[in-house]
Formats: structure tokens, sequence, C-alpha cells
């Protein structure tokens, strides 16, 4: 049953599958949309959907971090973004979310030079605390260590360690690298790591205590991680692999439940139950999130890869033309004027689970599925 | 041989295939185009083509109902749809024939705001009668309750209660659901009920009672529903599996057959011819019989979920720009004038039939397939 | 290793391949391109390629038909064409070489409802036996019985009896239906017959006495059998099919070989190659050839089923504007000055079976494949 | 597990993979850029990258084989292309880089009829002999003989024989072909030989005594192979299978590693690791290094086949239009200000190994991968 294929003599390869390829199969039951419960939990932070903000210039300031968190969603601020680099960044922000696509990657690179002022990290953090917002702030594994302590003190409720690619075990014969475990180990917040492509490394970045683990490289149809690395995640798969990596941590360590929040490829509400059906706790919204009217850069949307000084990854998107964006409110729930599933996201995904007969979403993880 | 793939460790898929994935192998025998019948019977009504309509404004007034029965097949009007909600709907109709794409989904959501009028339900079904069509009128599962005692009064041959997705097994903490089974045993005309997409749910609705079950949920290229919920339904699979179903019932009932009528993704002759070659027992027409002539939207085309106020699951798709329509007559039967197997539909099923060897539609079930 | 799949449950479907999917793999050796032939022979008739006209109006006149045989394949007349429907067709075939697409089936609808005049047939086979040509005439099974005795009486050396698809056992209520087998046990010609699609129908008509078998319906770009039958020819997984009939009657008759002609989809070198390594003897060029100077509408292109008065089943093709046409002779033999291979088309197949290892069209039948 | 497929009764074929289907699966580690290689050696020469040029015209005048053996890679230059054609072919290079899509195919078949020179030969290799680089000259089978005799003496270090399929076994009723285990033998040079496309063709081009295997037709987007001769060679499984070939053959001969060089479909770092990880121990770089401010053709780009006399096999491309062409150093090296993969080829390279946790190529070979 296996999906191995050989691809020459001794060489094999799994197959794999995205998301696109994968539809679910309705149960015998149907269920009101009323029953439908989309409730998430991560520690002890409660959260009406399980939606989580991909930490980009594009679609979190603190006020939309803020916003996301009125909505039932988490925010997350990159603390190594222009929030956290430029004392005032909406110019930037207005000049980034006009870029024309021949400049784009060169003017990124440019922006992104800026160092980063700890000082800003602890402002943009108090903001949000102050608005009653539970707080997450997102830092990279080489800068764990410079900027946790900046981070921790300001005082987040959730830390992220996220780069496109983080394993237990980074080697390094130059400075002392990053010991997840023991980082981990010493704090008394949650922790959410990743991105991770598949069991292994799953397995074992839930065997540094963390609280939550991203699978996936955030990528979509902007993200060009495959043409320069030869990396593409199929997510269908990546994520029933960590899904499994879940189940097998429960059982050795008796019963700790790690949550996998799903990054790449989800652009509509069909993606979203798509995701929860594989195994996802939660999804990270990036390109989709981008377009709220609340959004930072009007719409245009990057990866933080995009603007990599030496080896830019992603593409420049710009916002539509004309475009007449929705609010947050009504991107996540509704109503909808738009017959796409990118609007009332967490609508359509209530929607799906009522139709396929299940009522939260750790059942629905179970929903039985079809590939074409 | 059974096609499961892993998604990923301990979570399968089955493979789907759709229609356009399979071709018919013609049999060893070839046979006269004029020796082949295209005879359908349900209950007690019998048709000469195997052709339903999908009961949608853009589809069926109570005048195409009559011709599409005058034609051989079976009209389904949507009581909750625009004929009974506006006495005179035919202004609205005109509109809804010319709207651009932009405003179409929101002007959609407007105008089937206005509340379903009784009364007229009655009168649609008095017109229909009076012109000594086989009735049909399609109500949905949420206001079977509310709307059959008038549709049932009105005097309907067949009653269509139909869905995106229906089960016989309904789940609700609020009202009390509709119970299927005991609604049909009290009824004493034949009942069609659907969508549905597999196996379980295709046994569990014939065990209702119905005498039609309806397989798919009425997809085509202009549906949204993969997008918005994450259900695409693989049609070819879809029909065989259904098909299974009827056999198993047919055995465990000693005898009582089901008539299957595939819903989605037929656009041609060709496509006809699939459907009945995985099991379908007629076939339900939306998209291109809202290109005959006497078609009331001119034309253009929507699915009743293009129109939901909050969570829309349909692109409207407008009419050819100078276009020539042909009378439904010429549509089902020909001579055609275009070689895309629009037109002529029940002529190109006829002639697919005696190429490959067979005179009814029961024993063309059993023709081959082949998949690319 | 047989690939059928299950389509639904008690459905299976076996997987066709397409030309395009197939690719031949070298052998470990080379050979000279000058030490490689493509002579082949039908009965007593050779040739120096495998090569035979799709008989359509568009490909084949008297005078084409004289050209392709000096330049070593077979030219095959319709008999029910234009040339055997009016006395001077140049001027209907001049209007058809400028048909716009949207009023092209109804034209040629009209222009194939002039009735076919036995004595015309007589004229352009006399026409073609007196330049020296090898003579060849397609029937239509419908019409075999009625035209035969002219047909033979004009002196043809090959007769082709040929519709989209054709049975061994053709079962009529009404008139008697044509028996093959006794037909051709009668005549003294060698006859070919097709196309059909598949091993058992190959077999058969295999064992009327053809001398060759055409696989495959002459589906291409322009054919729309697909869309208007359900029938669509994996040819690939034809031509191998029919090549393990050939084997199999070889053994059952002691030793008769009965030729396969592969038609559909076939418009390069490259796929010319391919349908001789799965088992073809020849190739039936229909579309390509009627971009050839010589070719008597102009390098316009449609198939016979397009003319349908009732269901016409393919595309007009208009010729490509400013065309720069090349003779029949560079088409087939070069020298080419375009990269895609559709021009020097046999000079292409020989450098193919160079490259690969092989000096002989049975040989090359051999060559391995790869599917990606 | 061995992907063979039934095309059709007795007919079977091998699946095979393009690295565009494949995709790389970091291991549980990741490691620091600066702590990974991409070193690369035949015999006595070193080389930073594991970068091959495709000996064209496009790519390789002397100037810029210097370059590229500056910047840690083997130039090759074609000794049958126009710098051995032309005392001056500056001027002919001028014309090609500007012609127009229509006529560039005569005009190709035109300036390559222009007999070779073997005085021009002698004076290339010198002037690149005198810049210090790594001299390597490319001469096709056919040519050997009458050739090598030149190249030898004018002193190369890599001697490329590289024909569109070269195997070691040429059959010839003609001329005495070219016993390349006898040639190779005589020399005391490395000798690098191909393409080719299985493991029965690599392993016995290993048995010549060759030091490199090119695996690979160096078919890329503009290549034509596929349609003139029907051969399409799956990258991913053709470096794999050759790989196989050099695991035996080092097995036979008790230590002998002969070297692979993937020719084909190679556009991107990503399609780089992809092929190091099928198995390369080098790539040939065509069309992407044809993009060079150094490439002799100012961006166009066409493969030798594609001006062969009587049967071309690729298309020419042209210069991208106000194209901004970044130096040999930066397509090489970075930094890139695109987001694409086809800047900073090696440093992509360089990354994708760290990120999935590899320190040396030899490693990187072992890299998981799946198939999507």
């Amino acid at each position: 049953m296996r999906d191995v294929v050989e691809i020459g003599k001794g060489k094999s390869a799994r197959r794999g599958f995205e998301l696109s390829e994968v539809s679910l199969v309705p149960s015998r039951r149907t269920r009101d949309v009323d029953d439908v419960s989309t409730a998430w939990q991560l520690d002890a932070y409660q959260f009406g959907i399980p939606c989580v903000a991909h930490p980009s210039d594009a679609t979190m300031s603190p006020e939309s971090a803020i916003e996301l968190s009125r909505q039932g969603g988490l925010g997350v601020l990159n603390a190594e973004g222009l929030w956290c680099r430029y004392e005032d960044p909406t110019p930037v922000l207005a000049e980034l979310a006009g870029l024309s696509d021949d400049a784009a990657t060169a003017r990124l690179q440019e922006v992104y030079a800026e160092p980063i002022k700890p000082s800003l990290i602890t402002e943009r953090v108090k903001q949000m605390r102050d608005a009653g917002a539970t707080v997450s702030v997102r830092v990279s594994p080489q800068h764990t260590i410079a900027l946790s302590p900046v981070v921790l003190d300001a005082g987040v409720d959730v830390l992220v360690i996220q780069g496109t690619l983080v394993s237990a075990e980074h080697v390094s014969t130059g400075d002392e690298p990053l010991n997840l475990k023991e980082f981990i180990a010493d704090l008394d917040l949650p922790v959410v790591v990743g991105g991770c492509t598949n069991y292994t490394t799953a397995l074992h970045l839930m065997r540094t205590g963390a609280a939550g683990v991203i699978v996936g490289v955030g990528a979509d149809l902007w993200s060009t991680t495959g043409d320069v690395l030869g990396i593409s995640v199929p997510m269908a798969s990546a994520i029933a692999d960590a899904a499994a990596a879940r189940r097998d941590y429960l059982d050795e360590t008796g019963g700790r439940y790690v949550h996998l929040i799903a990054d790449g490829d989800i652009e509509s509400s069909g993606d979203i139950a798509k995701a929860v059906a594989c195994g996802a706790d939660a999804v990270m919204l990036g390109g989709v999130l981008a377009e709220a009217a609340e959004a930072p850069a009007g719409g245009a949307w990057w990866h933080s890869a995009a603007s990599h000084p030496k080896l830019p990854r992603g593409m420049y998107r710009p916002a539509e033309e004309d475009r007449d964006a929705v609010s947050m409110e009504t991107l996540l729930h509704g109503p909808s004027h738009e017959p796409y599933g990118n609007h009332n996201l967490f609508g359509g995904l209530r929607r799906s689970m009522a139709k396929c007969g299940y009522s939260n979403l750790k059942e629905f993880q179970k929903v039985e599925l079809t590939v074409s």
C-alpha cells in the first residue's frame, strides 16, 4: 500500500501528495452548521478558529495582530521584520505595497538590510499586550539566542521559532548552535517551532518540548523554494506524516499532545478543511491574510525568504489593482460575496465539517479522503 | 486491484476517477443506430431519453419543463427558485441573463433573498399538469417539511429532494431534522433524493425508500464546491460506487431497483455515454441544458449554491455573446451542426451505444472502460 | 504487472497509454543512418516507406495519390469523397480550403450531400492506374456492397474498407449486413479493414482474411470522437494490443502475417517511430500530409466524420496563413528546415532507428519504451 | 517496487521520472552553509563547483571557457563549432545573437556549412592554455578519428567525445567505426563520453575506460529530440540508472570510479541539487550558462543539433529583450537579485545541501526523494 516508486535502479522515492490532489469524502451523516465547533486550544490559550498568522510584514503589524486576536486567531509578529527594524515602518510598507515586479527583489533586499532594533521589539510587544491580545512573536533559529532575552522580557505568550527548515539537530563547526531542547526546557511559555517536512524531523522537533510544530515551508504560488533549493513539500503528505509523529510521540510520552500548524498552499476554506483532514490542528495563513483590509502592505505579499541578500527564494506579489479589500472579520467569518472560497474562510471550514458530518476539529481529522 | 494510496503514514485515500479520465472500449460487435433504444423508466413514468433537468432557474421554467417532457425527458422545477418567489420572474431572469461577472454573485444573493410563496408553487405545478407534462418539483432537505404539503397537494408526479449533499442521517441539536425514511414511507409517489458521493451514503439513501438517488453534487466548470468546502467528486468513481450500492440493495431487498441519476461534469454526449457506462440510469443536465433557446435565463448559468447568502459556491456563467441558440429539440435530438458533442446529445449517446455494440441502456452499463 | 485500476466498486478499467506518453529507449548499439531500411511490403506491393494516406479529401486527390506512390508510400482515394461526387471538385476544394471556423461544419455537411457517382470512381481509378501508381481506394462498410463492384471493376490493387469503428460482427435487424469474411474470401486482392481499438476486435478482423488492419480511429487534435461518443483511443496501447492479436493470429494460422496500420495521433517523425515501436507495420498520415503542397485542400484539414449530416465529429482546421508549403517529397524525405519533426518524416524515422541501433522496421518493433 | 507498466498485451515500459517530478526531502539534521563543500575532482583536475559547460557556440568561446575555469568549473570548447570554422566568428555570432525565430533554423544550417579548420582548433586551444585554464575540447564520435590528432597535439587536458547519443558499439557497414575502447586505451588523458540514457549503455561506455560519462541528450525546453526522434529522456531516472552502472562498474573493476555528468533539463540551482541527489557527480549547463554576460551569443541559445543540415532537432531561443545580463561569476556564485534560482546557481546548491544536512556532494547523493 505504501507508494514507493523506483526512480532508477537503486534509487527510490516516496510518492507525495499536494492538498490540491486530495478531496474530502463526506460520511453517511450530515450536521447542522450551528452544531459545529472550530475551537482550538494551544497550551492555556483558547482560540475560536484554528488560525495562526504567517509572521510576515505583509500580514502582521501590531494592529493587525491585535485584530486577528479579536477575531479568534493567533497573530504572530516577526521580531526580525520591518516593525522591529524601523521606528516607523509605515512609509517603507507604503512603498513596498506598490513595487513593480521587476525591481521588487532588489528593493526588498535593501529594505531588510536595516538592522534589527531590540528596543522596538519591546515596544511592539507592549502595544499588543496593552490591547489584550494573545501575544506571539517570531524569531529565526539563527537569532534565537540573541533576541530571545529581549522577546521574553517584553512578555510574549507564545514564542515562535521559525525558519524555512528547522531541525532539532543543527550541526555547525563555527558558533555553538542553538540547542532547542535545552533552550525550550528553560522556558515556561509554549514554543512553536518549524517548518519541517517529514516524520523524522517532526518527531525530533516534538522531542525538544515544543508545544506546536510547523509543518511545511510556507510555500505557495509565489514561493520559489523548489526552483532554488530543489525542495518542494507535498503538503497533504507532510501533514499526514507529522500527524503520525504526533501519535507516536503521544504514545512515547504517555500523553503529550503536540499541535501541528500547517504552513503552505493554504489559499481557500477548502484548503483549510483539507489540511485539518490530513491531521493539522491549525493552519498558518500567509498570502490570503495579506489581502485583508487591515494587512500592513496594502494587499501585496512576499515571503521572508524573498528578501534574502544573496539567494532570494520568493516572488513579490503586487496587490490587485483597484482592489476593494474586505475586513479581516469578513475574510475569516463572512459573509462572502465571492464564490472562490477566499472569504468567510472559517465559515467555509465549518460548513465543510457539517456537510461531512463532523462536529469538531479533532473528529474532522478522521474524514476520508480521495485522490484524483 | 483496489487503488488505495498512502497520503502519509497512517492516512490513506482511495483513488478517484473523473469522467474525463475514462473512455469507452467498443466491444467486438457493432450495431445499427436504429436498433438502439435509449428508453428509461422511473416508477410508472416512461421516458424516451434518460434525461433529467438540473432544477435550476437557468434551465427550468414551467414552459421549459413542459418542453423537456415533450422531448422525452423529465423536467424538474425548483420549488425554491425564482418562479416560486416572484409572481412574474421574467424581468428578474432577463436581468440575470445579462449580469457582468464582477457583480453577479452579490446580485444573485439579493434576488434570492425574496421569500418563497407557496401559492406560486401551486400555480406553477398546475400549469405543468395542464400541459400534460410529467410533473416534478425539487425541494431542499431543509424545507421539505415546510414545503412538501403544498407541493404534494398541487399534484406532482415525482418529488425531488435535493441539496448539495444529502444524507439519510442528518444530526441536529436544534429542530427535529427530516427523517427521510419515515417521510418517504408516508408518500405514494416516487421520490428522488441526493446528491451523494459514495457507496455508503448512496446505500443509506436507497434504504429510505427512494425511487432514485442523485449521484454527485452537480459540479461543473462553474462550481467552486472544491475551493470552498474541499469536496470534489470524481464522478466516474462516484457513479460506479453508487451502482455497487444499487446491486447490494437489490440483493438485500430481493429485487428493489433504485435508479441512479448522475449530476455533475456532464457537458457532452460523450459524457452522457460515459456516465451510463459507469452505471448511471439517467443523467441530470445543468449548464448544457441552460443553453437551449427555451431556457429561461437566455443561456446564462449558475448553480443554486451560487446565491448562498454567506458562502456562495459557484460562479456565474454569462451567455455566449451573439449566441444563436438551438431549440431544446435540436439540443437533445439533433441534427447538429457543431462538432463538439453539445448538440444532438442523445443522438450521440445512441450512436456511441451502436458503435460499441449495445442495444439498450442497461446493457450499455457493461461496456468496458479504459483510463488514461 | 497488468495495469488494471478500480474505477469504483465492481467496475474496473485498463490503463491506456497515448503515444505522447511513451518514449524510445536506445539500445546499447548505434548504427549508421545509411544502413537502415524503412522498406515495407503489403501482399505483393513494396513500399520504400511505411506510409499510407488517410483517405480524406484534404490529403488525397488522384494526383496527390500518384505523387505519394512515387515517393514510396501508398495513396488511398476515398470512393465516397468529393472526387467521386463532383465531376470537377476543384472549385469545391478551393472553397473548403478557405472556410472560416464558424461556418465550416455546416458547409461541409452541405458539400457532402451531393450523391456519389460510380462513373467518377471508375474515372479516378483509371487516372491513377495510367500513372503507374499502386492504386488503392477506400469504401465505408455501409457502402461496400453497393460500391465494391464498381471499385473492383475499375481495377484497384488494394481495397480499404474503413469506418471510424469497424467490427467483424455487425448486428442489424434491418438490411443484411456486410459479412466481411465472406466478402473478402471472394476477392483476389488484398483488403485493409478498420479502424479498431482493441485486441479482440483486431483479432476478429484478422480472421476475416484481411491483409491489413487499421488500428485507431484516426483521431488527432481536430477529432471530437471523444466528446461526441465518449471513445478516445490511447494509441500506444491500442497498437500494442493489436500487435498481440497479430502474434496470436500468426500462431493460430501457422504463419499468416496481418499488417497493422496505425491511424491516429501521428503528427511527427517521432510519433511514427513510436507507433512502429509499439508494433505498427505502417502509419496512416492525415493532417500532417494535408500540409503538403500537393494536398488538394490547400493545407486545410478535416476528418470524414466532420461532415456527418446529423452528428459531426471533427473540427475543421484552416490552413496556416501565409503558408509556404513544402513538397510531399520534402515532407517525407527532407531536407527539413524546421525543427519540429513535421518535415523529413521518414528521414526522422530512419535516424531514430539508427540512434536506437536497429536496421529494419520489424526489428525496431522490439525497441524498449519508457513512460513518463 | 519496480515501476513497470503494460502498454499493451506483451509490451511493457518502465516508468521514467523527470527532475521536475522529484523533490528533495531534508534529513533530520541541518548544517551551516559555510560548512558545505561543492568541490569536485575529475582525474587530476580539481574544481570548486561541479559545473561543466555544454560545448555549444552559445555558451563557450575561448574567453568564456577561460572565465568558467577561473570560476571553478570546466569549460569545454566545441572543436566542430564556429570558433574552429571561422577565423573570426564574432560577426557570425553577432548575427546569430539576433535572429528571428522564423529564419533561425535555415540560417543556422547555412552558417554551420562552413568547413572545420584544424589550424583554428590548435589556435583556440593555445589561447586557453596560455590563460592557465583547464583545457577541454569536444569532438563528435563521427569526427573523433579525423580531429583527435589535432586536438591532442594542441594539448588539451580533458577530451570530450560527445554526440546526442553515443554507444560503445557503433555498427557500420561502411567506414571502420570508432572503437572507443581501443581509442581511449591509447590516450593518456581523461576522456569524457556521452550522451547516453540508460544503465546498459552507461555501463558499456564505462568499460571503454572513460573517466566520465555524460547522461542525457542535453534536452531542454528548446530541444525537439522527442518530436523528431521519439526519444525523450526522463533525467531523474536516467541519472539514477547510470549511477547504478557506476556502482556495478566500481565493483567489477575493484574500484574504478567513473564520473557522471548530467546533461539535460538543468535550468536552476534546484535542478542542480536534484541531479546530484539522483547520483550525478557534476552537471552540464547549456541554456542557463548562455545567459551570462560573457557568453558569446549575447544570450541566444541553440543546440548543436539545431543546425543539422537535413534534420534539425532544436529550436533557436532568442536573447531576452532589454536583457541586463549578469556576469558568469554572479550567475555561478551570486549574489542574486532574482528569486528564480537561475543566478547564484552553486550558492543555491550549497544552501540546499546545508538545509538537507549534507556537507559534500558524494554524501548529498544519498538524500531522500519524494515524487509528486
